[in-house]
């Protein structure tokens, strides 16, 4: 394929270099196209504002797929490059990406979910990434086209907090993004932020699956009185203003926390508490919506064909 | 050395339209250095992770300085482009930079508290900042060289969560950073990120102040009872594993989400509560740090020269 690039230590000239950078670039993007192609679903879940509980709602979602007939089918990209959560909500912190000989694989973590995050490329917990953003951009580029994902129904994507270069990264690379997932906290501090989060998703022509309200009231263990920490209602009322759909409200819920720390999805580990039962009614809707999405094409991507 | 291109389309040469960029780079860069200089102590707060509270620990810190004999000497530089919050926890929301004939002046909050945030150059609530890193670094420098920020006791700023381009940006304009304070909740999922942020503040060797534990444990208004929503003492573990002061934890209260969404700091609006009293503590131990450091330091930086 590159037999041209014959360079005896300096005999590349500057115009070679460019068009070998070019074509490498357009190889990346076809690669990207491929194995996006091979993905039926793919869903990115934004914010606008951090600490909204975005990678605890990525992670669930994903196991709930997983436990409704998608077992082994169902991806996560932790595009966070920064602050990379999810291996440590998966328990799988410490694990490397494996390489073969076609690529490099995805982490398999519960019912067979594939994730592929900057945790695994790290040499330890206390290691940050400082990169800015071309960098970044590369490295979301490179998880999408040099991973082999296979033959997936859904892919998951959590994005950092932000309308900067990793959204942005995402939505270019992938245009035919089936939706995206808003999450917010009710507070109007954030309420402020998450409408911009609205905007950047109706300007890069992204469709909004719709809007969950997370950390909504406090029942207090010992007596039941509910309190409004972060307030109650501001998730609905950035539906109402801004025309988008909602999803649904979770309560704030100790075992959230303690189940992402300990790497067990909540909805599996407390499938009864009232936080659980408020995330099945909201995959429930996503999944509505997609159903009707996919009804609604007339031409349905082809997943048949095999990588070797 | 490229005299050769001497394309005559708009009179002026690429090579001298490269000199005006380099000229105007290094323009920017010295009034950074001079606005800075007359700025005597300069933080900034990190998390790593978002959402952990950095805004309203930056907002009521620089209250607290104001309040204790620096009304009027004290900024705030609101560095989160994408999510900017302190104008509206300030009670600012709709203000706009006003412009003088010296350049443009920053908005005055509460005990003349002086802010500059981007969300005073936004045309509306919802309108995303859809900006990759040269364009938010760029705007970062301008925030800094191009504001009448006048001489000021104290700059607090305020930085998106990460180790990208606004916190590198932050540190390499202003080399005489005094130091950072990190903030984070207790759960085990923040402190794998923020022990990030600690490695990075040594990576770019700026001294670390301490960190903040927020959302520390939630106390029934009812009966009492202590729910550890996020855990409790995280904070406390990455002060000791990471050999960094630790400076106090603060609790979940619902006043400081109401009194943020009101624009009005909580430890003015509820100096009696449990949190206002922790944060109080805090503030003394980070003036405790300010004035060790002044007093080992030989050279005292110059204040006296006056901007024309």
């Amino acid at each position: 394929m590159t037999q041209e690039r014959n360079q005896k230590s300096g005999s590349h000239s500057k115009t070679e270099e460019y068009t070998d950078m070019k074509r490498e670039q357009h190889e990346g993007l076809q690669r990207v196209k491929f194995q996006m192609s091979r993905i039926r679903q793919k869903i990115a879940v934004i914010s606008g504002k951090g600490g909204v509980g975005k990678s605890t709602v990525t992670v669930n979602l994903a196991m709930a797929f997983a436990m409704h007939g998608y077992a082994d089918n169902v991806g996560i990209l932790d595009a966070d490059i920064h602050g990379p959560c999810v291996p440590k909500m998966l328990g799988l912190r410490g694990q490397r990406l494996q390489v073969s000989a076609i690529g490099a694989l995805p982490v398999t973590g519960p019912l067979g979910i594939k994730v592929v995050s900057m945790d695994f490329l790290l040499p330890s917990d206390e290691a940050p990434v400082i990169w800015r953003g071309p960098l970044k951009m590369k490295a979301i580029q490179q998880f999408l086209s040099d991973i082999m994902w296979g033959e997936l129904e859904f892919l998951f994507i959590d994005l950092p907090p932000g309308t900067g270069d990793e959204p942005l990264s995402i939505m270019q690379l992938i245009p035919d993004l089936d939706g995206v997932i808003i999450v917010t906290i009710p507070s109007e501090v954030s309420q402020v932020v998450v409408k911009k989060a609205v905007t950047f998703a109706r300007q890069v022509g992204v469709p909004i699956i719709g809007i969950i309200e997370n950390m909504s009231g406090f029942a207090c263990p010992k007596c039941g009185t509910v309190t409004k920490i972060f307030k109650v209602g501001g998730g609905q009322r950035i539906a109402s203003d801004m025309s988008i759909p909602f999803l649904g409200s979770i309560p704030i819920d100790p075992e959230i926390c303690e189940d992402s720390d300990n790497g067990l999805p909540f909805i599996v580990e407390h499938a009864d508490s009232p936080a659980a039962k408020a995330f099945t009614e909201i995959v429930e809707r996503i999944e509505e919506y997609l159903k009707h999405k996919k009804g609604t094409e007339i031409l349905l991507k082809s997943t048949s064909k095999e990588d070797s």
